[in-house]
């Protein structure tokens, strides 16, 4: 095979499989090829990523070594996104009843979600995350788009018990929206313990769910490696938890004049981008 | 910009954006590069992509042509995975009360969403599909696996209003596993008039969750292009649907001595895979 199809073959292959260890021999099998040609082929492939600012090729050296595909965005990238996304945001048809905002569209899109994704995988990349966990329901398609990029399981805590999931662990956690004592859980099959975990959620507002999976992590003997939310509600003042990341900060809602203000949250001041420098 | 060069980053390209015509101008100003150059890159794009039959890129010729990434497996791809995933779908510790099938650690992995969501992209890739239509919980990862190949929005239908959405369309359905009359619904701003939907599902017993999605469709004006679900239970024989697709057919479950036997459904048998021919 040439090395022009090698190359389109191979940017797929890693591709199809961020985070995943892929060993020379395997290459060099695949495509009947000398050792040193795959490792040029690489090298110019670790160029081209690193020269958009997306994505990592990393060389790991030694008899178990090979290469592994990293989805990382450059400084820019991020907040070039994260400020046409507030910028989407602040648009006053989105405001529902209950101080809400309708975000479905965004949580729905397949580009949007590949944008999120990629970027909430480049602030954990190396997090050493076991598994990604959110509450039904408008979390779960940013939990899996998460999930992609780290290339690692996500599991959902329910709010009701599912006859399809058998035995399960359940926490209490304060529902702040609605103020009152409510219920998640999460099948015993679905998290091993000593787990690291990346919670993420779509809406924050005081942040109980939050503390609700939080509560879950603890009951499987594992760790919150992080928290990560799309949209977090500036004005509601009493958080209930600390240290979360927010894409989007919505600083106010005036349900009557209809008006709803973004801007980008607090991750890209949290984020190391030095891989890239 | 290099060939090499210039093909890593068209590949990752075309591949973060199926089913989206770009034109050659496009690329022509991105690389830099003379337009016949662009066109003998795509050349090798095509014929890699097809030797391995995965995936396919198409030329629109014309003024508004350009080329377009089409997901697409081939029928052999197919057949190994689906006999892959039924024999791992053949585990007795699958088995839930009620003659229910723990799935979820098929649906939270990323690498089989990723090949689920392929498979199905390939027999709907022509079927002009606007959206990709579920019901909660968890067909969601499905719905957005899909989606992403297709590169169309997804739509989640409730059994419980959320104050989250707005305005809804509720239809009544018959839940055959609890024997009732059921309730779903769709925010009226999730899904326009007119749509071609494609309605995706985890588990069919009977088919009642699937006719209320089809009710819903309805009642937004819009037509049902095709219906998938992942698991067909094939001893439930009353069934309320016709012309659905399954890609594992669970022909037996015996709660009490512990088996639970599983083919391939009639998915392949009802897809025409001669575009690579």
């Amino acid at each position: 095979m040439k090395r022009s199809e090698r190359l389109v073959d191979m940017t797929k292959y890693l591709m199809e499989r961020p985070h995943t260890l892929i060993s020379l021999p395997f290459f060099v099998k695949r495509y009947g090829a000398a050792k040193s040609s795959i490792s040029e082929d690489l090298a110019i492939l670790k160029h081209t990523l690193a020269a958009n600012q997306d994505g990592i090729l990393e060389t790991v050296a030694g008899a178990a070594g090979g290469v592994r595909y990293v989805p990382y965005l450059g400084k820019n990238h991020v907040k070039r996104y994260l400020t046409d996304l507030s910028s989407r945001i602040e648009d006053s048809q989105r405001i529902l009843a209950g101080g809400f905002v309708y975000l479905s569209d965004i949580l729905d899109d397949p580009q949007d979600l590949r944008q999120i994704g990629k970027l909430i995988a480049t602030r954990y990349a190396y997090s050493k995350i076991d598994v990604v966990m959110t509450v039904e329901t408008k979390g779960i398609s940013l939990a899996q788009a998460v999930a992609r990029y780290l290339n690692v399981p996500f599991v959902i805590a329910r709010k009701q018990s599912k006859v399809t999931e058998g035995a399960t662990v359940s926490v209490n956690y304060i529902s702040s929206s609605i103020d009152r004592v409510s219920k998640m859980e999460l099948p015993t099959r679905a998290l091993k313990n000593n787990s690291n975990v990346l919670i993420v959620d779509d809406f924050m507002k005081a942040g109980g769910t939050l503390t609700g999976m939080e509560e879950l992590t603890k009951e499987f003997n594992s760790n919150v490696a992080g928290t990560c939310v799309l949209c977090e509600a500036d004005f509601d003042k009493n958080k209930l938890i600390e240290g979360y990341l927010s894409l989007v900060k919505i600083s106010r809602i005036d349900t009557t004049k209809r008006i709803i203000l973004a801007e980008p949250g607090n991750f890209v001041a949290h984020t190391d981008f030095s891989r890239f420098q």
